[in-house]
């Protein structure tokens, strides 16, 4: 399938990302249908013009006519619902996904998954504190990251397919990773920090901290309003990775502690420059 | 000293926090003087307005002049400066700062100072991860927390100046805090999260994390670039009250890696949910 505007797109999963995808590809053009079991997502996106049309069941016809297929569900979901209404699937079609984990669905999905529809597995790296297609935004795409995950089940069509897709909806950088290699990364720039976060929150009942507190504290805490069912979700599915990263950065942090604790000044100091050298990187780019 | 417009003002080191007090101070019609060791500070403020006159070293004709003395140095370096110059001081001055912490300066001021002048301690709960007069913007104090830290040697006049002080340059909720108390609840929200932001972004070397990363990573290691020489300081003046947070901080997260590897999914959401709950509390007043 190439990205040609008469292209008729189906979003499975209409929440904030599925809403965000759906708000930006109808805006160039495309056809968009929705699939969401949530009646307040359809009527929502119906009435905010962010979809063409949409349904709360699977309607084989529609699933029939899409040439991209965009699934923004839960991994586990995602999994069950190929395995249920694959056989309505458009021969030709090209699927792809917004899961936040890859080495535990997209083999599975391509083993599964029939001959003549091809699954392209991607991540958009943007997102917001909030959920559902109410708080859909394609603006959050604008410059962000973008990674994708073939395996060698993938065509260079559905690499250059997804690609696209990227390009059209704003992303800047579009990385190529395994499945593996994304889940070592997201274990620790995504999963990771969303676990601080938590645990820094976590950490105090005071009710007055609003009062008291500058913008670092917001900075860190903006994600510790979380998706439990998500997120909870996200976390066992990468366990292994995640893990890895939990204990590099409670030996990191133990360290720190014990430098203030015993005094070492010069190290503390070194620790910090080190940490200023590295976020370097990003004031480059974008802040 | 009351908030006219004729007062005179001066800003003893010029830095971010000095120089954005200049502006907003100056923009307001007050008569701005600086002090600062750093000539290209002077020299920078002066060619951009920000202040009226400025000098590299003390003047004690300049001191002497001040209705209002606002301190930007680093813990130390203040103290010693009360010490060495205070002579100078107009009687009646009013003096306050923005240091980050306060039980170790707030008390040992008051003691060595002048009965005919008053220091009045605060420190408002705004910063950039960049440093300087070079980076000084006013912007950031607006809609902000200021917190004052009056002890029974300060007058209500002097709480009246700062709470005033607070409130011209745009500072929204204005707290009154114990040294002591300031230095717990900082120690939690400022200095805590600093640590975290410092052990999260050494945990690992790979120079293209910027390709993948979304924007929680860069909101949690935005303050990952730190001046180690006033953080080291502030740390070590704050040791206890740090240390405790750093450890109540290791045990939460220790026991979130614990219900993740023990697969203890319904507890994870728990604390999830906790997590999300608190942080509501600063949903309602501002993201």
């Amino acid at each position: 399938m190439e990205w040609i505007n008469h292209s008729r797109i189906l979003i499975v999963g209409l929440g904030l990302i599925g809403g965000s995808y759906a708000k930006g590809l109808k805006r160039l053009g495309y056809h968009v249908s929705a699939i969401d079991t949530r009646r307040e997502a359809i009527d929502y996106a119906l009435e905010n013009h962010i979809i063409n049309d949409g349904y709360t069941e699977v309607d084989p016809e529609v699933v029939g006519s899409a040439d991209g297929v965009i699934f923004g569900l839960y991994p586990k979901v995602f999994v069950e619902w190929i395995e249920k209404y694959q056989q309505y699937f458009k021969p030709g079609a090209m699927l792809t996904d917004v899961t936040g984990v890859k080495g535990c669905i997209v083999y599975r999905i391509q083993d599964i998954l029939r001959d003549d529809v091809e699954f392209i597995a991607s991540h958009p790296m943007a997102g917001r504190e909030v959920y559902g297609v109410e708080n859909s935004d394609d603006a959050i795409f604008r410059g962000a990251n973008f990674i994708m995950t073939p395996t060698e089940k993938n065509s260079p069509q559905a690499i250059r397919w997804v690609g696209q897709l990227a390009r059209l909806l704003g992303f800047e950088r579009i990385s190529v990773l395994t499945p593996e290699e994304h889940d070592e990364m997201i274990g620790y720039l995504s999963q990771l920090t969303h676990c601080i976060a938590v645990a820094l929150m976590t950490c105090s009942d005071n009710e007055h901290l609003v009062d008291y507190t500058g913008d670092s504290f917001r900075d860190l805490t903006r994600i510790a309003n979380i998706n439990d069912l998500m997120w909870s979700e996200l976390f066992m599915l990468n366990r292994e990775s995640l893990l890895k990263y939990m204990d590099i950065f409670l030996d990191e942090f133990a360290s720190l502690r014990d430098m203030l604790r015993d005094g070492r000044v010069e190290e503390l100091r070194e620790k910090m420059r080190l940490s200023t050298k590295r976020r370097a990187y990003f004031n480059k780019v974008k802040n």
